[in-house]
């Protein structure tokens, strides 16, 4: 039970981010803290590394200098998480991809879909572990619906329905602090606001579930706000690969709703419904029956879930666990790697650079039909 | 206290709705069940309003003798409510219209727009009561919403999320029962299933509680079984009169739903949400405090709503009640005509012909949307 | 479908609880009111009856007119409703009985232990029904919980926990508001105040279910208001005549409890969750299954919850179709006796005087444990 | 930010406490994992601490070795945690105190309520941090309900309604799996079986939140399968140090209750009710307004509720970081021994000694008064 060695890029002293990579990557002792360019003054990002425990031959002034300080160890890292602004996802991922590195890149892994594609197609090349952050996908719960949906639990899925809506940008009197407003800017932004900040995570969801990725979509974006450009309100009509139906809603005036991301599933032979405010409960109606109440931790679960859940059923577990559990799942795919075993698509239990990209299409093309009065546009995958 | 008479087109032996009809006005004591032509076999109609406890002079064999026999009578009927099959309710209440009856028609009021705005004329010239049957908007806490609505506690509202589905109609196995099948059938239906028979409960309600109708639409119908024309799941965006946002999902095969009708509004200083399955209650997030849980019968409440209220908080008052209140209205406003006391908007909590002519609009407008790629079709009002 | 004939003593104008029993006993089109003596004052009484329809004759000035004007005549009443104030229920209780009417009487039946036995007494050698109005018991719900102990599906039970908890009387300020003073004064409210209003349904319902009642208490008695000499708050261990553990806490100084009423019982098989204020659905929990949600109307429930409920499933039904099931049983009870049909006790849906004797010894026997240092102490039936 | 060193007794590999020790101890980069002695083999918890990346020296055969290997080390540990069987907890616990060690002990912390006084004593003598791991008070929003009777929000506080019920000993088929049986067994288990393992939590959380201790108890422990001597069912009345008035339930054959530890607290100005199933909410009842919703994270939420909270508002936290909180708070007080600054009664957010010793206290009345037919009985601190 040798710990994997890892880094971070970015995160930073007074990041949130950063705290809760460190937090979630130690929970199941599989990561050693090794290696971090933390912020980008270099000698206020080694001090803070050195004083969270970091040799300081490896709290690095520059991701540039991690690369190159980490590139020729003996005991390089097994993994190097990307936790810095947007921008420069790409450009960060592509480079340690390319150096061989195992990467976990914050959302959204890139700001364009080209560069989307770039980043897929280096990771297939290379072999390494592209691995993109749509935490909620740790949810034990989560990985039940999907694993029922791949047994076959809901027959043939019909539709689904998925939403992320809070009400925390509904103030007009707060629209123009910056910590706000610049979401709304196309300038700093990029295309979308909302669906790209909050609604994809719950297409990933959905993706996530369903086994399946979007072909089509109809969209309709509002700015409510007068002095917003780009959208706080979001509702998308989507097709599946396999052609079943979707409906999304994502929204950042929903005053009353917190963090409301949700996912409802509903198949020939039963319909599933989960909240991200109370994880541990999963509601399925199987045809013609009652209402069950599906427990965290309950036997009878999918092996993937029940390995996902840390404390016995009815405890409260919560996010921090759900993000954890991305960790532990690269880590089992890394230890598997090492140990020369095969790792097939049903093993990964992370999201993938693959879902990234697709993310990044759904972005471009729910844009493209909200400015075409919403006819159905495809995805450009 | 002279009770009002009160008869009834349709709902004989055996029918649902029409034991609700004779519950819900009599509940409270307003209207004496007075005349009845109940069933399209005069004999059994006679036998059964006679069993009922109506005159026999009075429990007529057909409609039209109906209206004959009561339009000369000193105590003619003071409401008749046609609950007939559907496409026969659109000539009945014309008939009784054009000769100086009240009537309640159950829903839809027509089976095309024309007709709709026909009725509507027709109202407006006679001047008579002419008030269709979206009894949801008789609970007490939906008429809190509207009320909170005018008084500005929202501020300006930017956007309503709306849902009626339910799972009864997702069983493949029974899709060819006859009780099921019609409803997908436009030779039987018409133009729209779902849609029209449960959305447009939603869109009613929205559209009662903002004090604006639908301008504009963009849908998504979806068949998502293959035996099936018309549509089983329906996603609506819409831009209402004064530009408010809108968001509509409706479907009869999502599983584990049971009646799920559900309302939320979003306005500059507020949020409200409410849900049928639990009517007592209704959240209420004034814009950065803490979310309220208001009960029915709670001081403070608008006038209307506690009007509509009777039991004591806490007690669990449902859907019987809330039909009644309908017709607790519709009394309130006979009784002011008769009276002499004017009426004016305001005091109108019944859903009249104009709203009935709205939602065939709107049937209209999302029917052609969604033939048309989705795009914003209007509604021809 | 000949109606009965009901008459009532008491609930006059502005009498919220003999609206709700004209309400309740209308909604079935089973009862015809046809005769009262509603008010203290004759003329007072004879005005208002005659407004709500009664003939003149019928519209009586005493229960003492009622009884003698109503006894000799061919179209007797079938039905006499007792909603006057609780010190007099026993005597016209009684007179009623004796003179061969059927009755329901409000709770509780009578003042004391000793006159509830009469009572019994009266009722078991007249054969007359003797009803007493725990309406609680008339939801779809709870006969179904009732349903699932008798048929076994729960095994043997081994335990209850009940509620019934407000907060309306815990505002210090409005103590000695005369509405709320009174409930706390023994000379006006008798020997138990909270328990004996509140706490008391909690128990029937508990016996209801169980199908077995109460052998022996452990009270705790408290007046959590200085001002106050009787209970606000009362928590009751209990022993079932079959030894099944109880477990029951009534309030009315719990702030933010509404109408909290609420049963759970547990089995050698599964358990039970419901909860008065949500009262369409039923937690079942089979052992070592899921916990499933059982909804009003649901097919596979039993056939007295089928009865008991009116519309399909997932309308919010509530308190006044529960109230009126209770008239409902009592008319399918005597319509059973005057077709000559036996009735068995498993027939019985609605509470009866045996159930308002057990609680007046149920009241008798926490005050006592209560006072008496909270030992055990035996019921006096 | 030198991290503290950080040592556990107990907890050995396979164990879900050491598990959830070494996970929360780790989740705030405060404590380093420095020290153990994991096993009653010796070479097998040197063996498993070297493997967890402990220096072979500090990976301990006994506590005893580890006392002395650590009492003399310059970086001696800076807190202790003792995770052994319950019987050993009293005897570790003393001779690390004695040691001028910090210690955080399991619950219970001893078997007898004289050891527990010993343990104050000492804990009282040596003026070194004795923590007991009663880790549901580390939850957000408990801490919030103290801070807010703290502060008077609900004026005296009347009342709290207590539960902690589970149905996972129900299983009749399962009574005699050694798993579940020697709780149940006295020999074994010592005096109380549920209401010390479940119940003594929900107790303690009262207390934590109203800032005093039970002062007299009556008592109900009932066995409700019949192969069991202990109780698997107990009802508690209460009375508090200062009169306030206390009902608690505990149980382990409540099928359908999961892991039921809740909280209602009843003031003279309001009530509060909190779930551990939905920790994030916290339901206040302002007295004579609505009820409010108040979320974890949320502004205006007390210093200790918020610094306890990792995530921004909405996303659910769970049991893991409320358990965090408590190493959290240790060391938080560590810190401020360190650095000289005065620690106060009221800077203490962690259950101590004491908390431990009335605890034990309780159970000895508790179960004094359930085999004295129920009379009150005073607890002996």
């Amino acid at each position: 039970m040798t710990k994997l060695s890892w880094g971070i890029v970015g995160g930073g002293e007074g990041s949130q981010i950063g705290l809760a990579h460190r937090m979630c990557s130690a929970l199941d002792d599989k990561f050693q803290f090794s290696a971090g360019a933390m912020d980008i003054n270099p000698e206020r990002g080694n001090e803070y590394g050195v004083r969270l425990g970091l040799d300081a031959d490896r709290a690095y002034g520059s991701w540039q200098e991690m690369l190159d300080g980490e590139k020729n160890r003996a005991d390089r890292l097994d993994l190097v998480t990307v936790a810095t602004p947007n921008a420069t996802h790409f450009e960060i991922t592509k480079a340690f991809l390319e150096n061989g590195f195992h990467v976990l890149c914050e959302k959204p892994m890139t700001m364009t879909l080209e560069e989307a594609k770039e980043i897929v197609a280096l990771q297939e090349k290379t072999g390494q572990i592209c691995a993109v952050n749509y935490g909620y996908s740790g949810y034990p719960m989560v990985r039940q619906m999907r694993d029922m949906v791949r047994q076959g639990e809901l027959g043939s899925v019909r539709s689904f329905v998925a939403e992320f809506s809070h009400g925390f940008h509904a103030d007009a009197a707060d629209a123009d602090n910056p910590r706000v407003r610049w979401r709304y800017d196309p300038k700093q932004a990029g295309i979308s606001a909302q669906f790209a900040d909050c609604g994809i995570h719950a297409l990933h969801l959905a993706s996530f579930v369903l086994g399946q990725n979007p072909k089509k979509v109809s969209a309709d974006f509002a700015a409510c706000l007068d002095s917003r450009e780009l959208e706080d309100d979001a509702l998308v009509a989507l097709r599946m690969e396999d052609g079943a139906v979707g409906r999304l809603w994502s929204s950042s005036i929903a005053i009353g709703r917190m963090h409301g991301l949700t996912l409802q599933v509903f198949g020939e032979k039963g319909g599933l419904r989960w909240a991200q405010e109370q994880p541990n409960q999963l509601y399925w109606n199987p045809i013609n029956q009652s209402v069950q109440i599906l427990e965290r931790g309950q036997n009878g679960l999918s092996q993937s879930s029940l390995d996902a859940s840390r404390l016995t059923i009815g405890h409260a577990e919560g996010a921090p666990v759900a993000f954890a559990n991305i960790y532990k799942s690269i880590a089992k795919d890394i230890d598997a790697r090492k140990a020369g075993k095969p790792v097939g698509a049903q093993d990964i239990d992370y999201p993938t650079a693959f879902d990234g990209m697709v993310s990044m299409a759904a972005i471009d093309a729910t844009v493209r039909s909200s400015k075409a009065d919403s006819v159905w546009t495809d995805l450009n995958i």
